[in-house]
């Protein structure tokens, strides 16, 4: 029997996904399970893009253009520009999902063994992702202190080696919930231009925003064109996660041409994923509106709710709608599978996300875990009434009631 | 500015990417193009599988399970039955289009530097996929005399060496047409075994065989399940090649498992491609009998006025939609372009794809072109005139008239 690749073999398997299982079984046994362990929101897609897919007038589903529909990438430039981002039309390759935009990003910008160094705790499939292209990351902590703000520069500096090729960030950052601040960009900036590497940036949070903080893209760092490349997705935007469209967006033409070329092998993004997005572009403000406000709501209440636990510590975030959260807990592997399998309370219970997987560092989040607050305020208030009542009897506690 | 990726830098570029510039020109210059250089049905997606779209009651597109939903993957599986190849839900990925098919097998199946035999000519992009996964390609040829079918065995072994992991084939043929024999897959099958090598076999164009001639699958072939890994695709059966759906099949466990993490970290196939697959599953046995008539009549066409073109050799294919015809040229490469460039009959020209793109020998395919028989009956025979008067005035044929 031939074996697989080592690369198969070493391939990184979520936390969160050697939980399912444990689900599955709580579920069989007549509980409900409060889902904050994903980043699925509940939120409606806009009734702009539905309508769009229900109405198009396809008679074959032919193959787009491999960049995308050179209708969608004008407007989608549009898109940017209003962001005050100067993107043009020929700067935009569409791809299947901000999961390709990486792919091929990463395929494009690193070789195989090349050092990428990246803020932990961060998005699981990074691993994932680097794995594939043979990218060895190179993780610099980040404090849940400050809330996961920048490390400072001498940090990533003492990182530097001749094989680091890049730096990737997330922002507003999956796990953590950070914005970072134009300070801290232009400090990246200028670190990325000294050691010529590239800036690869996960913006795909864009629109989620609070406190009315402003959000800083790298698009709007002056003098670093050659060296930025913005990963984009419409999943979280429109609540289209399952349209697989996303973006690779660079002004460094080489890589723009070499991104193609794997563009090309693989044919074209789905044909009415790009329908849908090119209409949700017509999403009214107040959709957004709406959202942010409701998304506000949540995180003030899980926020405050879980600083009121005894032991635990969250920092608030300013983005995106996750949080990390710190627990007076052994081990949060252990309790994540123990809230499932040996917890109730009146029937229900509740999933969260190890911090484990977002740290590269062994042993790193051992003590805390990621909240997606993407359910209704009043699932969150039983959510938070669950995880409240089984830290008081989690045997790992580590504080005393 | 930091540089791209070595791997970035060979990515090849197919020779009928070349030529769209020259295409673009000429229909700036008002002359109609008869397409036969690309693998764009015109055939409608049949009804079923457009109504399921647009009468889909998704009210947030949500992210599907990373192995495609469970209730397509049911179904397929009863497709393969029908077909009595012994697909079980669980021996299946859906995947995004069989190109991320060819791309996960790939990585799954075999590490950089591993050496894959491939009978030439062969599908392009497979050289793009092989590129990313850092394979090396060995071309074994085939050769027009017989229709391309598979080179002796014995060709194969002199090819293997300690780093080869994998046999690639694609059954029926792109760009070939040929539809391999139960006694050459049984052949492939004792020499993998033989080996223990992985044997990869695309059969994306499957529902397209003519004469009556018997379609066998690798899937049929017994003993070797361990080292068998089926590629599809739902893009020409159903001619949805936009909606970018596609399957990885294997019995083998292992293989299945590491797969699955590679599906996980790029979260899920499009959904919409989902929905409309599933439905397509219900397509009537009249539109398949339709469109092999319509194909079984263009192919019969096409070959016939080939043949009939002084100096042309091409073999009738049994299978897809494709043919390789020898002319009389200097240099597929040069006459495709300048078909394009300086040629035209009654302001209408042809767009052909060099052979060259299909072969991984230097110089293979010099006088070779493909034609995709994807137009009409009326379109074909307009084309075929095209092509007949071009023959007689390229300034580069190879005997005079």
């Amino acid at each position: 029997m031939p074996k697989i690749s080592s690369k198969a073999g070493a391939m990184p398997s979520s936390p969160i996904r050697k939980l399912v299982p444990f689900a599955e079984q709580a579920k069989k046994q007549g509980r409900t399970i409060f889902h904050l362990n994903i980043g699925q929101p509940d939120i409606e897609t806009p009734e702009v893009m539905l309508q769009a897919i229900k109405n198009s007038n396809i008679r074959v589903i032919e193959y787009t253009h491999s960049a995308g529909n050179e209708s969608y990438r004008k407007k989608l430039a549009a898109y940017y520009q209003k962001f005050n981002m100067p993107v043009a039309t020929e700067d935009i390759i569409i791809t299947t999902g901000g999961s390709e935009a990486i792919e091929i990003a990463m395929m494009t910008c690193f070789n195989p063994g090349d050092e990428l160094i990246i803020p932990e705790p961060f998005y699981a499939n990074y691993n994932g992702f680097s794995c594939a292209a043979d990218l060895v990351i190179k993780p610099i902590r980040s404090s849940i202190e400050n809330g996961f703000a920048l490390p400072p520069i001498a940090e990533f500096e003492k990182l530097i080696t001749p094989k680091t090729r890049g730096i990737m960030i997330c922002n507003p950052g999956n796990p953590t919930g950070y914005l970072y601040t134009h300070e801290e960009l232009e400090a990246l900036k200028n670190l990325i231009v000294k050691y010529d590497l590239f800036l690869l940036s996960d913006e795909v949070y864009r629109e989620f925003c609070y406190d009315g903080k402003q959000y800083v893209s790298v698009m709007h760092l002056e003098g670093a064109d050659q060296n930025i490349v913005l990963l984009d997705s419409i999943s979280k935007r429109y609540s289209a996660c399952g349209a697989r469209i996303g973006a690779m967006i660079s002004k460094n033409k080489e890589v723009m041409t070499a991104a193609l070329k794997f563009a090309q092998a693989r044919l074209s993004p789905p044909t009415f994923g790009q329908v849908g997005a090119e209409a949700a572009l017509e999403t009214p403000q107040s959709y957004f509106d709406a959202v942010t406000k409701e998304y506000t709501a949540r995180r003030d209440f899980v926020i405050d709710a879980l600083n009121q636990m005894e032991g635990v510590f969250c920092p608030k975030p300013s983005g995106a709608f996750y949080c990390i959260a710190r627990l007076p807990i052994d081990n949060a592997d252990t309790f994540c599978q123990w809230l499932l399998e040996s917890f109730h309370y009146n029937q229900k219970t509740v999933m969260l996300a190890p911090a484990t997987g977002f740290y590269s560092t062994p042993g790193a989040g051992m003590n805390e875990v990621r909240l997606a607050y993407v359910l209704n305020l009043d699932s969150l208030r039983e959510a938070m009434t669950c995880l409240s009542e089984a830290l008081k009897v989690y045997p790992g506690r580590t504080i005393n009631n």
